[in-house]
């Protein structure tokens, strides 16, 4: 490749980069609600075949988000590209500095849900693509490009799309795809630039609890149970304060780590006490430290409570005894302890411990994923990030986040995945105030053309 | 006094009356929010003006509802009376088939937030003075009539005025006033006219559990502190599944029952069959029936949740670990355990469990309070009972709601009290649909009218 023409390209259409960059922020596309999703899609699509790829937007079910699924470039090898267009309630909007869909730019950084996860990744590619046809010529392979809209709510259709579209992702002898490069990644604390090869699973539930038929006066507890009573002891049983989860069976699906896995931790920088600082504790759940951490923030599923919701939420004092109380619950995965064994696990567990009038409602889940930390995909990315970055990156066995990997990778015949993008570790994903370091998206559009360069050798 | 007089001035005025009800039920009066407060305040004391009461608005402290305070008739023979003008909050709105401040005429029941508590006894013994005056000439002897606006937020202020005024609250001589008719009362499941003598205590908090600065992605969870899972924790340590409240050294302050006061609970019916359907349960918590379960509602302590919230409340799925969580419990108490008690109790108790970063935000408070179930001011009331409703009414040792009954009483020197009014025992007080049938409506004023006369004797 020519960098230099392809540089001077995005300084040239630096200010109409970022102004369409802007555009994806400016439209909302929530997928827990709904809002926005289908214009979003359709920005997308435009976008995209405005770079003269051939794009469709395929549903998935019913009403539910639809897939834009793009080809572009020729050749037998074959890079898949997976982003989403959805992004993750703004709320609490309160706690904004600016509102949630008007992007803006304070100090080298742009504000918007979305910034980050996963439209900052996403306009980093197409930003890079139009650079490479107007200044390189033709792609040296072919691009398909998956970009869903419903990774926030656990990509409830996406397998069975998958299933349904299994020639597309493969190539037309049936051999698997060259390769995938994954919707995230980005910087640690430290400024290192991190290749990551895998994904914890999850399982995403709603616990519903009920006691009366409605709402009582409280000067009725002595008698009358209460939803919210039954709710909290409930939880209560699925994992107490030592913060071991205490379902029955649960870890006899949690394999131990293989010498060469735990090395790879091993390996990874683990910035501890930044952590902390930044998170405002003084120390972990359980005092866990040092390579203990690591492991157990990748190798140990988890059990959050990610929401509760009972009775009078207002200012003040209401004597209410709620009827019906619930609670959001996401399980982070390990190999092998898939959503549907959890689903199955928790429910005789609330049984086993009188909750059977707990119902479960499961909004979505995905397997963990590993892949080859040693792939050709990856070592391109590593050559790529030297060149750009002027460092060898560091490589993470998995993230502890979640997503569909498992269906685009070992799935659909072993496709060797990395995740490369342009989040730095205080990017605020999921929260108020997300955002990116502008010289990230800047930095991160010159990586993506290195890697197409790298990965056609 | 001439009863039909005055049973005709009420027929011939019963639309223009009911629409003076349907005045108050249009005019929000939420303690908790604040809302139409004052507004509801101005209208309560200029109806009372135009009963030729003397009245006063007087402040509480800052900006908190101000007490309404009015005097009417003369002679050394005084009778207070006790009501509140403000109202529950009307949430969840979605529940109310009409709108909780549009009062709506159904099935000869009146529908509103307040029908019942406490605007139906407040404007039911407004009427009936009117018609009394207007049909009987003077009053026979004087009333201190006390209106508060903070009932339903745990009259935080009242005692402390209480304790200004004392002196209003006592004749000039400083001997206790007579009696004190309280703001609710009405009739049981089975429709047996009740008058109650006592008040179980209250004691209302908020939990505020707190984790890391910020909410994070969830995908942090096996290291960060998740605030809902601190709160649910907490919430474990008060009360278990087995509904034993674990505080320690609660029940240390929980005296038996004397034998007298188990002979008046007894003597109570307890229809438990129909409270079991009507809520739509199989059976009581733990499992208790009987008099057990009498005793049980009237003369244990409670712990309840009556509010619950943290992160992620809305539709499907948001991926986030809270770093904010906040429950609201009340707890009933009987005598001997008082607010204050509770407080300390409580604090140390969280201490003691590991939990000393779970604030308590004490909301609101009430000493229990039992007076004698014989008293002349009782007497009258049965008398009035046996006249207006043609049956000698249940006497009920105590309510297992709650109110400021012993700044009322016992404080001001032993002023014996009575529980009369027209709720029924599914008037939705503190619910969706809120509702008092409108004969009883009728009837109340009667049952006023004929307790002026007997109280008189």
């Amino acid at each position: 490749m020519n960098q230099e023409t392809f540089d001077a390209y995005l300084l040239a259409h630096r200010e109409r980069l970022l102004e369409d960059y802007k555009d994806f922020l400016r439209q909302p596309s929530v997928a827990a609600t709904g809002e926005g999703i289908l214009e979003m899609a359709a920005l997308v699509a435009r976008r995209l075949a405005s770079l003269g790829a051939e794009v469709q937007i395929v549903p998935t079910v019913e009403d539910a988000p639809p897939v834009v699924w793009a080809e572009i470039g020729e050749g037998d090898k074959t890079l898949l590209i997976y982003n989403h267009y959805d992004v993750q309630p703004p709320e609490p909007l309160e706690l904004w500095e600016s509102p949630p869909f008007e992007p803006t730019i304070r100090d080298g950084r742009i504000y918007a849900r979305g910034a980050s996860d996963d439209k900052g990744e996403l306009v980093t590619r197409i930003h890079a693509i139009e650079a490479w046809l107007a200044t390189q010529g033709k792609l040296p392979f072919k691009i398909k490009w998956l970009i869903e809209g419903e990774e926030e709510i656990g990509s409830p259709h996406l397998h069975a799309w998958v299933e349904r579209h299994q020639d597309w992702l493969r190539k037309p002898d049936g051999r698997p795809l060259d390769g995938c490069l994954w919707e995230f990644g980005g910087f640690d604390e430290k400024g290192r630039f991190v290749l990551t090869m895998g994904v914890k699973g999850i399982c995403y539930v709603e616990l519903h609890a009920k006691g009366v038929d409605h709402d009582l006066h409280s000067s009725q507890a002595a008698l009358a149970p209460n939803a919210a009573w039954r709710l909290v002891w409930a939880l209560g049983t699925i994992k107490d304060a030592s913060e071991r989860i205490l379902i029955e069976g649960y870890y006899d699906h949690v394999r131990p780590l293989t010498p060469q896995e735990e090395a790879v931790i091993a390996q990874m920088p683990f910035e501890e006490e930044e952590i902390k600082q930044k998170w405002g504790i003084r120390e972990f759940v359980t005092g866990v430290s040092g390579l203990e951490a690591a492991k157990r923030l990748l190798f140990q599923p988890t059990a959050t409570i990610c929401g509760l919701s009972s009775g009078w939420e207002g200012q003040g004092t209401k004597t209410v005894l709620p009827a019906r109380a619930v609670a959001k619950v996401d399980f982070r995965l390990v190999p092998n302890l898939t959503p549907e064994l959890v689903l199955d696990l928790l429910r005789k567990h609330l049984d086993r411990h009188g909750f059977s009038d707990v119902e479960i409602k499961f909004l979505g889940g995905y397997r963990a994923a590993l892949s080859d930390v040693n792939s050709p995909m990856v070592k391109a990315a590593e050559r790529a990030a030297q060149r750009v970055y002027g460092q060898q990156p560091v490589k993470a066995l998995l993230s502890p986040g979640s997503g569909p990997m498992y269906s685009l990778s070992e799935f659909i015949g072993g496709v060797p995945v990395v995740c490369a993008g342009i989040a730095h570790a205080d990017t605020r994903a999921h929260a108020p105030n997300e955002h990116i370091i502008l010289q990230n998206y800047y930095d991160g559009m010159r990586f993506i053309g290195v890697l197409i360069d790298e990965f056609a050798r």
